[in-house]
């Protein structure tokens, strides 16, 4: 449920209705204003949110792991909502924070990290660098986010996606500016299927 | 090897230098032109070559599943260098052609195959719709390929790209357009991490 | 007359002037503002209004059916715009509603209503994918409008232009984004001359 | 079948396959270079040809008129393209040609031939300005087809399709740029439906 | 003074310093906020204001005629800063208002008008297409202004500044988008010029 | 009429139309291929024929000036249309070459040139400055064309399009990219005027 | 530390560590909000603010000189920030304000000015000319600035990022829109260099 | 000179010209067709030259030093330009090729040459991201320069354009694209200053 654009009133009906509809799995919201977190975890004590994120309902056994990379701490509500589809989608998570093209050696030491992950996720604005160096230095399967972080000639994220549709590293995959959420889901179906 | 814009004595020496490097792996030409798929034929008998690419050297055993789907006749060199390109990085291949939004029932009829798949890839020019729609039939992994196929507002490829990148359906990841050999290397590495 | 943009004054100065000059047809208001469908409602008892559009003055009698698609909640108010506009151009109307490329069955299902109208008009933001796959389902002349949903790469409706301009299914016509109106129109005077 | 960027072996054989499979109706080749032409004409002695269009079979009875207004000899080629292609798709076909906004007084002395149309195609390049000015005339449907005639800041057509999109006239739908078969096949549509 | 993004005390002492090096012609400011209207009026209660321009000092005499032609009503914010800008830099300026492409007639009752003017200034948003049809009629040289009324594809004006940028009408030129000042001046530069 | 596109017997035929029509003025044909010109010279001993344009028949006594600034020899061809449609036009023209913003003692240098001409025209491409400067220096009604002369960043003269519509002097206009045509036009029809 | 889009406490904790990390070198917040700047104040009195910019610490010896030249009143703030960048930076800095390619002889005027400085950072928005009038009067290492001060067609500093990258004066260099940061951290390192 | 659209003979005069002028420095020509190059070693035995530039005269003596830093042999073209004008222009030049943000191990390896130059130039296709690498590694003034190198949404080197204007490494600057003149000359410029 993507919960920009709609009240409150819709959002917790259609939840509702998604909970009764399928009670063994959990209603993810995203881009949740904080009234509409309220209301869910109002009306769901046991509900999970984290970055404008709520889950509703058991979270499947998570099965491979995801690592979430991001490059700073502007691009950290994107990659936290990544994050968190990933875990309610039904992967294990880590997460490698701050590190950025303009600084290599703090993501050289990253480097075990990434390669004992199932599928990467690479979070970066402004210059959309970052994904090329990580794709540089492992085979891992890679799916980069564009942030709209940035000023300027950056387009509200655009030069961020086209550098990384350009990208010099080989089998890095591409996904909306700012879909955290696509990436996430995306992920954990490749990371759950790895460890079948 | 990117064969577009190098010469054939350029292109030849880097396979040679490859191969030399990495004996037990082959090298991979893509973008080749004729004179140049000659060249490497001539230099190397069992060569193979398909759709401007030249596979130079053993390939590796198969493990998993690729499925390369095209909307249309004009699509298939992107597909044919997606599905080759996948076979030499390591997955198995199998294709479903000539399926479009806009002749629904044959994309229905192809659905076991392609939800027996680990990763798909989706190759679409003109409106970029097909992704949408094998997105909403099957959880698979689905990587989509824009081809540069079109006239007028097609941009070339730009619209089939944006709508791959705004699609409604879940999980869909978007590579460059035209850029079949990344979505077919980003494919083959699910696929091979699936069924280890 | 287009609401947005003039105050209330002027709105309903407008259409008492042209109640005036045209008594035996209603005037028609499209993106009203609340305060202003207000006013006119107190000013005409008889005034219909839904979705920011309201009528004044007799409706013609309904000759040919629109039939108006839409893709997902979020282009509700596009299509409700469209469907009153046809309305009150003289057609009459039906909806097939939440019908998606992501969910191919349920358009399906509803191919039977698609065949039995004069017009069609389908409404999607996001993708903009749906017209492709209506207009290869059924021959009836096909009114797509690109609405402004979307986040990221849609830019406000471009992305979803781009694919309605460049649909694989032959005999798409496009209005401009968000403009209900002027598909609803276009929709009436087609499915008022099938009928003569 | 959409000539361009197919060889004359395929293009043949495809037009030889529809033929089998639907003797009973022309088969439609646009955008067909001379070769093809000429090689559609030896196979089929009876075939029609016009710029660029090649018919092959037997036409429908026409039904309904569609009237194709195009503004300079530049936009020719486009213009024939569509009443082309709406004659094969089973309407009748009126031509007014050399038309413009800069020349308004020829377009009003066709006002009649407008008016007596089912559906309207008006064809232009430049500016685009011309489906509003007849548009603006007369309340038949129209379609509007930019064309790539230009150069500058005309941007292939691009300059042409916003103006159309915002068009001042209500009731004007587009087609992609230079897409003369998308608006024939359309106003045919329209055409043979009004004289059911 | 361009009035827009300055506070009333920078734009006030601006024009202070204006008019005392300048006591023999008018300071003119433009896109004034109403509260630089009211402080301006204060300090000079014999400036004129109209439609956010205020001119503070004598005006010269006539010379010549700048008429303004304005497409719709949204247009006659920028139609007026035109005209007031024409009157100020010493022309005559006459005013054809609610004329369009779309209401041809209308146009062709103003002619008189148009052939007496020695410069004109023709507004237009949307489609942009009004300069095409007014310098088909007249040889008067034409300035052409697009406004950024429209939306969707409209892309605040870029449309209609396009369209004029490929006018089919001979001797079109243009300014910025909503530039209604560098209009006026340049129309008053030439009308002053004519009657020397 | 506009060479570009037309075969040479279209053209020339055109040419004769026009002459026939109009036997007391010239036809002006711009952008003529060299066989286009030699056809014309041979038909018409008398015709003058430069930078690609000529004119056949009479040509009015010239009243006014019109000065053509160029910034460097690669707006040469430009420059060159613009001034011989000016004198075809009916206007006295004089030429300042090879000045840029880069060197601006040599435009200094010309001011005097400048200001005794009734209407500029100042052509220039990559960054399109030259306007903004002559604008500066003088009062004379300025008609600024953009070249698509330029490489990268210039995207074909949209670079310089757009400085000249942000011109920081006042009143100056522009035309559409690589159009003296238009220019060299409006400039004689100002100037013809002003010397009434 | 870029302030915009970080929280008061966010920005007032990296400041602290960066002071702790480097004690002997100044901390820099650029585009700081009034609170932030006062939250700086209240704990280091001794910071130095200006025009959005804080910097804490002791600053560097200058070294060299940095001449920061801006058009118009409205490029100040962009202007300021260089400015105090290259001061914080390690160089000295000069300033020339309100010249501009419209008005050329003030900036003949500061030609001195300009040449005795070790870099020039020049400022400018609208269409962006007055680098290439600075860079031919002089060969100092300039970087251009472009602003996004501007209406319509100026998209928000595009029209002037696309002119100083198409500068016809030779060695321009360019930063993103609005970037005066970036263009003051360079120019003091080439100016700290030049008088090694 | 810039000796792209330039004919032999024009290329050549201008030469001469120049170095009847200028004794004692050399001329440059850059893009010079193989023609050009031919040209004017024949006319100067001791002319130098290398990618499509030629030098003619003394060059001066070195002072300080520019490093070239390329991402891949397709860059190479545009590299050799900057290297060959730093060198024409008074610098000494070292090269660092071959090194990628996708190979970020043999980038690490040259730090120590870095680190020596008195300006960088790097040079960057596809993604455009090594200017954010190399920036972050060492403090020496670095000059970008995107090549058009890449296919589909790269545009021509838009995209590494706006990579490098985005750069998340501060104290990166610009120029146009596979403009290595530009850079060159601008970093011979800062180096020269250097060493005074």
């Amino acid at each position: 449920v993507y919960g920009a654009g709609k009240d409150v009133g819709q959002a917790v009906a259609i939840v509702a209705a998604l909970r009764a509809a399928h009670p063994d799995r959990a209603a993810l919201v995203t881009r949740a204003a904080p009234e509409l977190v309220d209301a869910l975890r109002g009306a769901y004590p046991d509900a999970l949110a984290e970055a404008g994120c709520v889950a509703v309902g058991p979270l499947p056994d998570p099965r491979g792991t995801v690592c979430v990379v991001a490059a700073g701490t502007s691009d950290g509500p994107v990659a936290a909502e990544a994050a968190f589809t990933a875990r309610v989608s039904g992967a294990s998570v880590t997460r490698v924070t701050d590190v950025g093209v303009a600084g290599i050696h703090r993501l050289l030491a990253s480097k075990e990290t990434l390669d004992t992950a199932d599928c990467l996720v690479v979070v970066a604005g402004m210059d959309g660098a970052l994904p090329s160096a990580v794709g540089g230095l492992t085979g891992v399967p890679l799916v980069a986010v564009p942030t709209s972080v940035g000023y300027g000639a950056s387009f509200g994220g655009v030069a961020a996606l086209l550098t990384m549709l350009n990208s010099c590293a080989p089998g890095v995959v591409v996904v909306n500016i700012d879909n955290g959420f696509g990436a996430g889901l995306f992920a954990a179906r490749v990371a759950r299927r790895t460890s079948r």
